[in-house]
């Protein structure tokens, strides 16, 4: 139980956190924090926090547990506010979909609070975003990476881990850098390219005339790129390195595929084809969510 | 209404064509024709053909109307087998996802018959396939595009046009090098790299800690990897200049993002990632299905 849940950043993810835990009778009050008032009135009117506080300094002075649902971006300047704020009994934690960024940040602006800092990444993205976006059961079936620090006291990892479960999310641990390396390929990189090809078409003279024919393929191959402009910027430049490690593999493969074509070997490019149409129906039979 | 429709390829889309047909009484008797006798067996159970033939040859010989809806690198075979049948009134036309190639292969091999040709693509593919994936109103509110050649009489590319019109589809007349080229942008090479973005996963010695972590995200951006690969390669090779060239635009695009990353340049990156998403918003809202 949490007397009182700070949420900075009232949009899909931090409002759909305090939701559930609203909901299950596992918080007091919350209070939101964020740059939008109109975003944190409509917060409150869907019943998602009971007061705005519109500097996080204030809004913490009180708090049992903060959650930070920002774009990774903004996080340093934040634990740089919180900072000289935070009560000593209080937990921090992220919804960061970078980790070892977010944690440098933490190690050097809240130094004194890190043993009570808990980095977390919730795997519920959507290309929706806003208050108006949040709803209950967001997070059923879906992954909760939890990646503690040696700092962290069991029982307070513990803690953060029963309210994410309460949510109905999978939780598993994982090491910061190995989270950094799979995100980069398995969500980072696809949204930068799907970003890339609908920007390639965009910039055109006919555009119209290449969109006029997209069909159902292109819509799903593009949906990430109706993501937040600005939570994917952060997260680029917050996992840069692994990020460019996964583009240069990328690329090659294009190359290779390129080559293939190129020369004619459709033997080849059949192989390489069902190798991948066969891995990607092997995922979806395991998958849980 | 035609009298006896041949249907050489009886997946997802012959497949539909033909119920469609069917049930608004346009087509006397349908025969279908295709490698997998189980499958055919499969379209009889399921009410989508009449009657099974092993050779081409034999069944077009009172056909009114073939469709040839196989991957495009089987066309070229089957116009040589279908020249010394072809009835004189008979139309023929396809359903395959290029023109440029299988309309060279018409010229060659079906050169007697070529005014009888009316090339056409219907835009509603899926990652599903086989007899058993065809359905009743499948094309409904979909694009279908006829490259009729300078041979054919307006009366035949109207009737062929009447029947799509009759399943529903919404059909547009192209030049078959412009279908072509805007194909390989906003299908093909979308195709390409989804098959890319699993092969260089599943090719990795972890692959399974990768594939754990995929979210719906990734689900979606990968669906069409999902494709027929004997399909896929045809259409690639049918369409190699454009799709090689649209690859060079796609690489070349994702290297100036790795450049924007590389130097920090989060202003251009996030306008990169915001002028692809209001291009995508305006597409969706501009969409017709």
């Amino acid at each position: 139980m949490i007397g009182h849940l700070v949420v900075i950043g009232v949009g899909l993810i931090g409002g759909s956190f305090a939701l559930d835990l609203r909901r299950q009778g596992l918080v007091g009050r919350v209070t939101g924090v964020g740059r939008s008032h109109a975003n944190l009135e409509r917060a409150r009117e869907r019943g998602i926090i009971d007061a705005i506080a519109t500097d996080a300094a204030t809004a913490v002075a009180d708090a049992d547990l903060v959650l930070l649902a920002v774009p990774v971006g903004a996080m340093p300047a934040l634990f740089r506010e919180l900072a000289p704020a935070m009560p000593a009994g209080c937990l921090v934690t992220d919804a960061g979909s970078t980790k070892l960024d977010v944690i440098a940040a933490a190690r050097a602006e809240l130094p004194d609070h890190i043993d009570r800092f808990v980095p977390a990444h919730p795997i519920a993205g959507a290309e929706t975003s806003g208050a108006g976006a949040a709803r209950e059961g967001l997070y059923r079936g879906k992954p909760l990476i939890l990646t503690p620090l040696p700092e962290n006291q069991a029982a307070d990892v513990d803690r953060v881990e029963a309210l994410w479960h309460a949510c109905g999310a999978r939780v598993t641990r994982m090491d910061a850098a190995e989270h950094d390396r799979v995100f980069a390929a398995v969500s980072h990189l696809p949204h930068l390219a799907a970003f890339a090809l609908v920007d390639e078409l965009a910039g055109r003279q006919r555009a119209d005339a290449y969109f006029r024919y997209a069909g159902s393929g292109f819509r799903d191959f593009t949906r990430i790129a109706g993501s937040h402009p600005e939570m994917w910027r952060d997260i680029a430049l917050g996992n840069r390195d692994a990020l460019l490690a996964e583009l240069d593999a990328y690329v090659a493969k294009l190359g290779d595929i390129r080559e293939l074509l190129e020369r004619g070997d459709g033997a080849a490019l059949e192989r390489l084809f069902a190798r991948a149409r066969d891995a990607r129906h092997l995922w979806l039979k395991n998958r849980h969510d």
